[in-house]
């Protein structure tokens, strides 16, 4: 995979005049696929073809955190790119981070505004330059992640991007992360918020589909860990309801596991500390961040056990550019066999059922949910959508 | 849709020598399915074809727990039905009460014994006669109902089968149970265990696909019935594991409701009573009953709420037979009002996704099952599998 942000004057160039990029004019016969990556602050906007057998995605860069500001870059990245280049893509697909349902999509939680209008995202209001009509796809940014990791699996580019923590029971080799198995794969995002989708294996066909979820706000469960629960609970201000997983395995929950250990240590709960820095002060292995970042993954491995029993699935994949940075932590002595434990404790591994699925973490940076809208944009190119 | 239990004397009858049947060999020029509903304690073996625009199936019922018997019983129905009825056979669909991994099914939790072989049914034990290489399907008994759900939106009998309990607000017609919707629906069949499965809906391509799934085995989260849920805990000997919803949401778990009911209301635990002695109490308003069942929903409700955040799923479907015996339950003042709120009642309804859904009941008997099954080999006559 070549994945590169480039500026808007670079894409221009590789467009158009360029002798060498797949993309294009001069040596592009196949077709021009345009990718977008919505996210809270930054949004990416790209354009992919294949060079040979290789995905080639260059993208920019653009910072808007509104639906109004949204569609305007849009139209201006219409105009800056011009009309002989829209008229070569055959296909688009864009992921967003909220629920998507057919041609619309959202909320987007960190926009702007409190109005529908200002929060949710329609096919119809992009423009059709950009966007055939019949050959466009909206999906949710986990959606769009887990068809990134069917997509390294088709690219044989697997091994590039995932590594093993341990090998599961069902399937061992899906331990050594060389490609997806014949079975489920739930693809878990901890990030701004906690993202899971279910890569889908059906074994008649052999084939893979996606299904996109928001298991991430599943009610926590926990027997063990009620002082904590009990007081973020209180913290939330939402009555008599527990947290989500996503209130805690999600870069806030780590700033409140972080004051909880802190309070729990006897000191003052207002030395406050954002998650990326927690996550540096674990890496130098302040005893209370890194006590922190292994609670936030003990609530993380007990939402998998869920998954784990809900979906039956051969592999786990942990996904997203935290997890990369998290490096340090899966290598600390012990620490994996202690996510291990966790996800093996549940009920149902009375029956051996937690054992089962391998776990993967991501270990290079990479955006797979680019990856993923040029994966489902050759599926587009092909077909004309039903919506 | 038409189906019908027989005896193997009149199923042979229909096979060859009626004149009427669709599925004798003087009528039937389209193709002829083979279809197996495999239950705990019994199974049943069928025939189905086209009839026109209509699904006709006639089956068996065979009684057996344990998978040697259960092969045993495949042997003797081929020698039955006779080798000239065998060449007939196009593909088959046969499904079972616990996951299935392409051609692996079980472990089948009712059955005799403890060792893997005498709880596993692999496809390659079964007689080729019956279930044509290549052109076979195991699925889960969840998969299979929801396959059979499918099916009624497919043939237009949906309105035949499910009635509304209330409308969600993401597309009310939904509710009038006139067929799928253009989003997902979850499948919940509350029985022996609680069985749950996704009919999933591709946006662009407007196709439906089922994920079969094993949620039924969350952990029990509950906030406000500890009481209830700790006892029950200590009961099943399980450690700090809080129940299952499984256990609570099935024959078993409406059993110890009433226990735990009675015990609350100062009587006797040891007056025991089985599920149908319960439903029967029910009934005729026995207020102990009464209050176990409005629990036994309390529970499903919080596993669909659950659900409903997972999937956002345009529609629910309660299935089974349970279901369409308790109609007298949904039909009492105020219980379909009650069970709504208790859907409702989960932090994500902040932003309302609790009320999305519509919730429809299973309102006539038919074994969605065999449905789901004939359904799905019309796929597979169709294509070879890569099994």
């Amino acid at each position: 995979m070549d994945i590169l942000e480039v500026t808007i004057k670079q894409l221009c160039h590789e467009l158009v005049e360029c002798d060498k990029s797949p993309l294009s004019s001069k040596t592009n016969n196949s077709a021009l696929f345009f990718v977008v990556d919505v996210g809270a602050s930054n949004s990416r906007f790209g354009f992919s073809a294949r060079g040979g057998s290789k995905v080639y995605i260059r993208f920019v860069k653009v910072s808007v955190n509104s639906i109004v500001a949204l569609i305007a870059a849009f139209n201006a990245f219409a105009q800056q790119i011009g009309e002989a280049v829209c008229k070569r893509i055959v296909a688009a697909t864009l992921n967003l981070p909220g629920p998507v349902q057919g041609a619309v999509g959202g909320p987007i939680s960190n926009y702007l505004g409190s109005t529908s209008e200002e929060k949710i995202l329609y096919l119809s209001a992009l423009p059709a330059s950009l966007c055939p009509p019949h050959h466009t796809v909206m999906l949710n940014d986990l959606e769009a992640c887990a068809y990134g990791v069917v997509a390294t699996h088709h690219f044989k580019i697997f091994s590039k991007y995932f590594t093993s923590l341990w090998k599961g029971t069902i399937n061992p080799e899906t331990g050594n992360a060389q490609g997806l198995s014949t079975g489920n794969c739930v693809v878990v995002a901890p990030g701004t918020g906690l993202g899971i989708a279910v890569v889908q294996y059906h074994a008649f066909s052999g084939k893979y589909t996606v299904i996109p979820l928001e298991f991430g706000h599943t009610s926590v469960q926990s027997e063990t860990d009620r002082k904590f629960v009990d007081a973020y609970k209180s913290d939330l201000k939402r009555g008599d309801y527990a947290p989500e997983y996503d209130d805690i395995c999600s870069g806030r929950g780590l700033e409140r596991l972080y004051a909880f250990v802190l309070s729990e240590k006897g000191n003052s709960t207002s030395q406050k500390a954002t998650a990326k820095e927690i996550s540096d002060l674990a890496r130098n292995d302040d005893p209370v961040a890194v006590e922190a970042l292994a609670l936030y993954h003990k609530f993380l491995m007990r939402v998998c056990s869920q998954m784990a029993i809900g979906f039956i699935p051969h592999t786990f994949v942990l996904c997203g550019d935290n997890v990369v940075h998290n490096k340090y932590f899966y290598e600390r002595k012990g620490a994996v066999d202690t996510m291990k434990q966790q996800m093996l404790d549940h009920s149902c591994e009375r029956y051996g059922f937690m054992s089962k699925p391998s776990m993967l973490r991501q270990s290079a940076f990479g955006n797979l949910n680019l990856l993923g809208c040029m994966y489902v944009c050759e599926g587009a190119a092909r077909k004309e959508s039903k919506l």
